[in-house]
């Protein structure tokens, strides 16, 4: 596993180049484009990596499936009167959909949808964006994770298009918290800074029917771990998710940071990381590397041959 | 199984009264609510199946996977150059999307995109309604299978919407011949008559990497196989494709006719038929059944335990 | 003319009873729908009215055109490389044309565009809301007039969609002041309590090249004044501006107050009021009691005859 | 009048080499751009003319206007439960308005509308196009005016987009007659050849209360006349009508081949031509001759002063 994965970094090298760093935060964009790393965390406890995999990287809209996880441990099915689970067909950050939809994000990973996700637990913790740190603290095994607050205050100064959209969803009547104070969770929270072995560590337990094996957590019910990455399946990658259902064929979260997180149920979670970024949004690197992941181990969920 | 089935048809029944059956053209509006059948094809040869599983019904945009599995067949990877294969968004008929995105369509399984790749099909065979007839036939194992031209010339009558999409994708480009004869081909493969039995035989290629059994074809190579899935379960189920995924969480296709068709990777081809439909167009007892079955075999791809 | 208003204030009564006041904020929900009140301002300085034409309303977006005319004059030409003056053809706080246009309103009436309009505003005046209120007092010759501070106040409460619609320019960067206080300013300018003679008064300078004939003052160039008209002519009264163009045949502006400005221009100012108002938020009477006026006075631009 | 024409092209002769002629049909792509002519002709009778006021050009969009106006004549107050008169907000050949107001068009000078006006005259006349011919003949008191059947010829084969309007509208039931007759209809209409002396005269009665001097005809009654002008005003210049309002001040009509009239309400009837065309589809020459003309004689129907 360990030359696969050193293959497949210098396979996918060269795109290094080809794509571009997020530019909408000064943070983000001074980040060095030439970094790449995995980790592939196995269910039987074992740890591959290679590049980059210790070197840590703003998650950014990883974080939003941490977010859904928190909602439904806290608020159950109920999130679901808030928001869908159907792919958007629409920019991440589209409000045409969210005012036609009259306030009704079409799931959680699109920002609207992740936005009423923060306002759901908002409601719920006295502090909203420690206790996500300490949860992801706890998945990923890692007591050292704390989030870039000098991102996180970039993020709060650029917020302008994510507070037109909390004040939609408010005009429409679900946004219940104040939008400032939901904006600053929601940036700490996408500000966490991880590396590959944290991220591939944290997301085991969707791989694990819900398990977590670090802190022997049962973090979600089987059917709930399956739930979520069958939302991750259809609606993780922006506008790509069936380019990476096509091409890779795994759940996976992407986010502006580089970072790409998949999940091979039963079997492997995987965090690949490379800040340069296609069209999308998503790492150009990180997807092709998923891609020849995926087939050397035979990953995709929609193939024949387990 | 054969029990199993038995007893997920005893739960669903009592939503057949819950829905609608299709009413945009006469032949389908007269068609009995109150059947219900299911048919399981397993890898190793074994068919179960209860209920009305042997009364044919019209297959209508099951057909589309045919259309595109013979379209990749005979065109390969061009196609994509036509059409893409990201989940759309929009409602199956939408033209707005359409003409915001100059005439591409965004998957082979809204209308739009099946009129493309019928449009592809067209330039490649001197009768593609029986070349497409024959193919099915293959596949089913079914040498009987028939288009019912009652069914064929009702929906022709009422193209006004499908003709409306054509000739927009003619405006950009993008559909090179006839209106009313890809229409009428169109027309054609949806008024397939075919039974649960025959569905799930004629899916088994997709189950089993590519590879027909009962013809002996290799009609896919394994990873185009992969692929179809995937399209399938991000695309499939019109607008309901992310809440199919979250219940169910199969590759899957489904019809007005009140089909649905199912793939457990490695293991099952499945058809479940009931002509009631829901808000979405597709089959509500259908959907339910499948999550049941998908429940008691833990067929869902998303489920760490195989 | 007395008498002719008088008759068809007579005959729009029965009208009052079909409408529905503005419900959105409580201030306005509170007014009694059985009033109704019309004031024409003639050109040689003479005054007549019939019914409420001296009890005080809301002008609300009446204050858009008085908005414009200060921009006009403190920020000439330049303010249209800000927002345009074409007809929108959608709901007048809209966000996806805004979306879609990249931030920049179609014109200055819907929201979007007097949103921007206040914060051109904001940024030359140290307090715009009592610069406003001065500048609508020497226009209507009254300085009594105020702003109602419980209206205002009510309106800051339901801010939540201009807030969206103002921090979605803002991420554009076509929006520079603070958010909270352009809306400040923004809703005391709607909360203006203005009667019917106030409002026809103050709209006498653009029925007369721009000049007010009580102040004295040159409020805008002939040119200019013409310019704003026909603005009001394709813009004034939300989606219903050709229906009025068709039907009446003037510049005009409404406001969810139920009050409506219309300009003959060289003759006559007229604003009528009633609080009852039709599915497009305009005044119901008020409409089809301008509709009577302008037949009688042979008003309408389109008219051949003067 | 003759010198202040001649001083008006010579000031917008410039233009000519900055815009573009209309591309999408061949025999229009092979009209000289450097040709300009106007025609004046007022309600007492004289024609004033200037530049190329004789050549012929395709009228296309401006047989819009003889559409309606035969339809009004025909049909009557009825033809309003099929097509609206609001601005669109949109680009004239949109489907995107369409498909979400069910198949309603907003006006009669879009696409879509104009298609629905030639639908509900095809119901009227055994031969659409020879009594439009004739009856713009009588309008202009030019018996000899024809429709060029190359360029209706060419329209025809390059239908695709209209013919995509004109399906969708039968799929929502407002298209009664065969879709391929009325697009030949239609085209046949814009392929009249005019020229400016033709089109001035042939809107001599929008001027004139309804009533042409030359025919002697009522065509319309004052109302339906200045309702007309209305229409013309709100939404006759494609999605630049709140320029031209702005700009010029004039109901006016414009048409792909170049050609814009305009209504000065008891005054003139104007045609100016200009082949070359800006980027919204109007004569770029034109409009600034219109405007300077519009200034020169105070006509713009907003202007205190007649």
């Amino acid at each position: 596993m360990q030359d696969m994965l050193q293959e497949i970094l210098d396979q996918v090298r060269p795109l290094l180049s080809q794509g571009q760093v997020a530019q909408y935060i000064p943070a983000l964009a001074q980040v060095d484009p030439n970094q790449l790393g995995i980790a592939v965390h196995s269910l039987d406890g074992q740890l591959h990596c290679a590049g980059d995999a210790y070197t840590p990287f703003s998650i950014q809209s990883i974080s939003k499936v941490f977010s859904l996880v928190q909602a439904i441990n806290h608020s159950g099915e109920d999130i679901w009167s808030r928001l869908g689970y159907e792919p958007s067909g629409q920019a991440f950050n589209s409000l045409v959909q969210l005012e036609v939809e009259k306030g009704r994000p079409r799931n959680p990973f699109i920002n609207a949808g992740a936005l009423v996700i923060c306002d759901i637990n908002q409601s719920r913790f006295a502090t909203p964006a420690l206790s996500m740190r300490d949860f992801v603290r706890r998945l990923a095994g890692n007591p050292r994770i704390v989030s870039d607050t000098v991102v996180a205050e970039s993020e709060y100064q650029h917020r302008a298009r994510n507070a037109a959209m909390a004040w939609l969803m408010t005009a429409f009547g679900n946004f219940h918290n104040d939008v400032d104070a939901v904006l600053s969770s929601y940036f700490h929270h996408c500000a966490l800074s991880m590396n590959c072995v944290d991220v591939a560590r944290g997301f085991a337990f969707l791989a694990n029917s819900g398990y977590c094996p670090h802190s022997g957590e049962h973090v979600l019910s089987a059917r709930q771990a399956q739930q979520v990455n069958a939302i991750m399946a259809t609606s993780g990658l922006y506008d790509e998710a069936g380019n990476f259902a096509y091409r890779v064929g795994l759940p996976g979260k992407s986010g502006v940071g580089g970072g790409i997180v998949a999940v091979v149920p039963g079997r492997y979670s995987i965090c690949v990381w490379s800040p340069a970024l296609n069209a999308s949004g998503n790492s150009l690197a990180g997807i092709r590397a998923l891609e020849l992941l995926s087939e050397r181990i035979t990953g995709s969920v929609f193939s024949a041959v387990p």
